[in-house]
């Protein structure tokens, strides 16, 4: 095995930005770059290296503003319709046209309709002009020094119209820096390439390449090596280093950045092993020779999140820049946010406007789920010294795509089946304006969100034991005063599950209190055991004599692996854990998944697209593909109005 | 002359852009044009032209999590430190590094940590797994079909990273509409020319590109042409103009848009001769065979506003995109706004961070100002049927630069100097991340907009008669609760403006009653009037006997114009105005100009900045380098701490 340098530290947030920025600033690092000078042209999105200055006023001279007559005002004195004053051109007077200049001892131009056209040599005035009428002064949009654009500002398109407009036809502009990235990992493969089982296309250079290209940097994505010391060695020759001026490492899935930044250490120096942020936590930063070194995570999210924190204000400074570019937009909070003590954790989040409100939902998924930040329509921070966010507390959100719409998306909370996520591809097949985003927080939680007015819609499976109904009674008993619409999305079959071949032939309730039959139950108070207890109850089976009833697994997948691992027999859960893990699945009763939508979103461009294709025929058939899982009698009906 | 198609039309915006898109639709050019098909790593910022699905899950195996011994987790059950289970490599377990497809057959991976090596074929088990543990399961990421990128999408960095995993290495885009651009103005040089009297640099194509490319179009600038049809003619081929998909004709300053429009009526036809936009009322709209042509106005901020307007929205949809990509940011209206009723106005605006609120305060600037776009923060769209929006207004503002802090934005509101802009300067090439904002609505509406919160300084010449103090009194009056700081700005000199010579020695007030010498005032009300009264007053000058007395001029310069046209021969106000129109300036008494800065803004970084500046030598020497102006022997010193 590969052993790292030492073990990862773990220093918080600030101390690492703090090392890493006075490292490069004790390496003179930490400021602006080198410059270059290029033509006003070229330099949309450049960051200027100079306070760019007048060269001239603009206009730089007095310039007629309409086509007519130039005269000496006090020419024209007195002159009425009735009693025009004739003037001789040339020398007096000159026709001249808009944004002509002026000529000498001349301060007005008397339109042509104010004219009269006597002969060759002679017009007359019919109205008086006071002085500069009709005249542009000089300097009018700017003077001759004035500041077109300060130092360190990103060049917009005006701002380059500005500096033409003021005579400078070139400007310095900070180099963009060469930031190269190297892939490491034998089991990659470049894009385009098929992988084999065991293999994985490396896409994270992609993403981090474009993302320096946004910043204003160059990329230069190096080829991918083995995750070995001397792989790096042999592609890390002095002679290529001094080619960039920040590197990348990739981090290997074996042995993470440990092999990196022993790397690092050994031909330089180590500044930070390890911080801790979430994700991110196993990031390095080092320089060898003048060449400052990052390492990230191999994963996609925990190496975007750590290249914006440490990558991103490097190429910033570099350039030249006072911030950063993000984009933040204020939200409230949908979700109350529990997050450890002592790490500042970046999350993913949905936006979405509820209401005229923006409302921000946390993504909850792994660091490697790539589509998690598709997804997402921004970042948030969470400080180290926050323990838990409630819901309702404002926050900034930093934007992943400032020029997104928020107006196309329609959030869902609520109980999880793999269905919305069935539901989400068929909406982006179809109305690719619309984007469904659904948070995972189960029935209740996201009754309590839809009641704030948190969400658009909430993915109800709530079973109600007295009436024997779903989701009516308790709507009626949280939100009576709402009119609500109750859609039904599926019914969904929850039936044993039993090892393959179903070994002890259990088919109903009653073979439960068999005594050589162990069963594996759900937690008290989750959807699924209230639904248990109920047919328990209804079909007269003593609970006392079903062997592990006291015994209980959080979620249907867990439950799933008990009966795989032997340790249980049976256990009551949906279809798919069931064939995950090649185990068999015996029906037995469903339970109902419906939709519940407040009257005033039902109306929405967005929600109409989402039940049309909830009700369309193509939508049903991806659900009915499907064995054993949904029955879709009912999708997309009214179940109840309140 | 040149006479123009027809008269202007005055149609409203939503008729205009009505016609305009049904024009595009009824060509077949009002959706999404051709597409290509490109590299995913060349795709950052092109438009998906496919719902793009996975073509395979990711990942497309299962895979180990940890490095480690992948076997059947069944084989572990049981296993404790103290009672292990050994287990036989090949073909029951097999060790696997992180990333690897898990064996046949197994489906668990036990870290190195729980394993102990009893000799090369045997490795005993410490601690049981349960089925799954350490294993990635395949389509954690993304599953097949599943859609990626939607259609009609801007392709961003994770975009292109889940594509690539999801085996996706090409996608159909939209092709870049190429956007041509024709200057018309025979007064008119390119880039990098010293235009000479009379001529200008053409620069609004430069403009309009870069926010071209920014949308994502390719802009092709043509030659600058001379103002007639027949230059239209020769480079406006049937040939040439097959290579566009979209003319933008930037008008000439003689005729206007009259003479691209009637070129465009005559070789196709005209949409649209006109709107009820300000600016850019002229702009026309139109097509010659298959190509649609836009005629912009001849100025900056005019043409800028009805690209935005008229061929952002065309380039949009033809790249398929759903939205125009405009950041808007909600802000409060600092500033009242009286527009006339009919006409979209589109102000430029000032964005501010004052107390946590964001404050837009419009810039008032002619149409072709384009350092008033570089300065503006935003675009406030105020539609045809408002016609006053009250300050405190909440507005939506868009962005002219989304990634643009507001932090080192600094408002400054109240009477105007010269001397503002060269202390705007001077912050500029000093600290480049200071912004100067200056809006110049008079000392009482200054005031006004102080206690309301909508500025962090008012610059103030509030003359009070009674005590003959500047500002105290108002402020003491009107702000009695905020401590606030009075600093000098500087004391600024009014004279009397006569004839170039002083042909009738005017040198005092009492020279005023002279019965061949005529006053011009200043309107009632003002502070320069306040001022003058005051000081005739204590002169003890009978205003009867001045002639002219009641005669009232609104600004400085309205009053030297009436001296220079020879109306009159005297009148009080400052020396830049006199040395403007080449009149002479008699240094008679000087009014006082402080900046009243709230106690709680005077600590933040862009205001101490600010003070600094203005307290340095560098500052006073721009300000006394102007003769005749400024008394600067108290400028930068606290006059009052109320």
């Amino acid at each position: 095995m590969f052993a790292g340098p030492r073990d990862l530290e773990a220093v918080s947030l600030d101390e690492a930005q703090e090392r890493w920025h006075n490292e490069l600033e004790f390496r003179g690092l930490g400021g602006a770059g080198p410059v270059e000078e290029i033509d006003v042209t070229r330099a949309l999105g450049r960051v200027s290296a100079q306070s760019v200055m007048a060269r001239r006023p603009s206009p730089h001279y007095y310039a007629a503003a309409v086509d007519g007559l130039a005269v000496k005002s006090t020419r024209t004195f007195g002159a009425t319709p009735g009693k025009p004053v004739r003037v001789h051109l040339a020398p007096d007077a000159t026709f001249v046209d808009t944004g002509s200049a002026l000529p000498e001892g001349t301060d007005a131009v008397v339109p042509i309709s104010e004219l009269q056209f006597v002969n060759a040599e002679e017009v007359d005035v019919l109205e008086p002009s006071v002085p500069w009428r009709f005249v542009s002064p000089m300097g009018e949009d700017m003077e001759a020094a004035e500041v077109i654009v300060p130092n360190h500002r990103r060049i917009r398109p005006s701002d380059m119209g500005a500096m033409l407009r003021g005579g400078v036809a070139r400007l310095r502009v900070g180099i963009r820096p060469r930031v190269a990235f190297l892939p490491v990992g034998g089991y990659l493969v470049p894009p385009g390439t098929e992988p084999a089982k065991g293999q994985r296309v490396e896409s994270i250079t992609t993403i981090l390449g474009a993302l320096t290209e946004q910043i204003g940097a160059d990329p230069v994505r190096m080829d991918i090596v083995a995750e070995r010391t001397e792989a790096l060695d042999e592609v890390l020759t002095l002679e290529r280093r001094k080619q960039f001026d920040l590197l990348v490492i990739i981090s290997g899935k074996s042995h993470g950045s440990a092999l990196p930044a022993a790397w690092v250490a050994h031909h330089g120096s180590l500044v930070v092993y390890g911080a801790n942020i979430k994700p991110g936590h196993s990031v390095a930063l080092g320089m060898v020779d003048q060449l400052p070194v990052i390492v990230l995570p191999g994963n996609a999210v925990s190496s975007y999140i750590a290249f914006d924190l440490f990558a991103r204000p490097l190429i910033a400074r570099r350039l030249g820049l006072h911030d950063l570019g993000h984009v933040m937009l204020s939200a409230v909070l949908g979700q109350g946010i529990v997050s450890p003590h002592g790490i500042d954790e970046f999350l993913r989040i949905n936006l979405t406007r509820v209401d005229g409100k923006r409302i921000a939902f946390p993504i909850s998924r792994g660091a490697d789920i790539v589509t998690s930040l598709v997804r997402a329509s921004g970042i948030l921070h969470v400080p180290a010294d926050a323990e838990s966010i409630p819901d309702g507390t404002p926050v900034e959100v930093q934007l992943l795509d400032p020029q997104a719409s928020l107006e196309g998306n329609i959030l869902l909370v609520g109980t999880y089946d793999p269905a919305f996520d069935l539901l989400r591809n068929a909406i982006a097949r179809r109305n690719s304006d619309v984007h469904l985003q659904s948070a995972n927080v189960g029935s209740r939680a996201g009754l309590r969100a839809l009641r704030k007015g948190y969400a658009h819609a909430a993915g109800l499976h709530l079973f109600d034991d007295e009436t024997g109904t779903y989701n009516i009674h308790h709507l009626q008993e949280n939100m009576p005063d709402t009119p609500i619409t109750l859609i039904n999305f599926f019914k969904r079959f929850l039936g044993f599950i039993v090892k393959k071949g179903n070994p002890k032939n259990i088919l109903g309730f009653s073979d439960l209190t068999r005594p050589e039959v162990t069963f594996i139950n759900r937690q008290h108070g989750s959807g699924t055991r209230v639904l248990i207890d109920h047919h328990l109850r209804k079909a007269a089976v003593d609970t006392a004599r079903v062997k592990g009833y006291d015994k209980e697994t959080y979620t249907h997948m867990s439950l799933a692996a008990t009966v795989a691992s032997g340790a249980a027999d049976v256990g009551i859960g949906i279809a798919t854990v069931a064939r995950g893990l090649d185990l068999e699945f015996v029906p037995l009763i469903s339970e109902q998944l419906d939709l519940a939508i407040p009257r005033r979103h039902l109306k929405s461009y967005p929600m109409q697209a989402m039940l049309n294709v909830l009700r369309s025929a193509d939508f049903r058939k991806d659900l009915d593909a499907i064995r054993h899982q949904y029955d879709t009698s009912e999708t997309g009906t009214v179940v109840y109005e309140g």
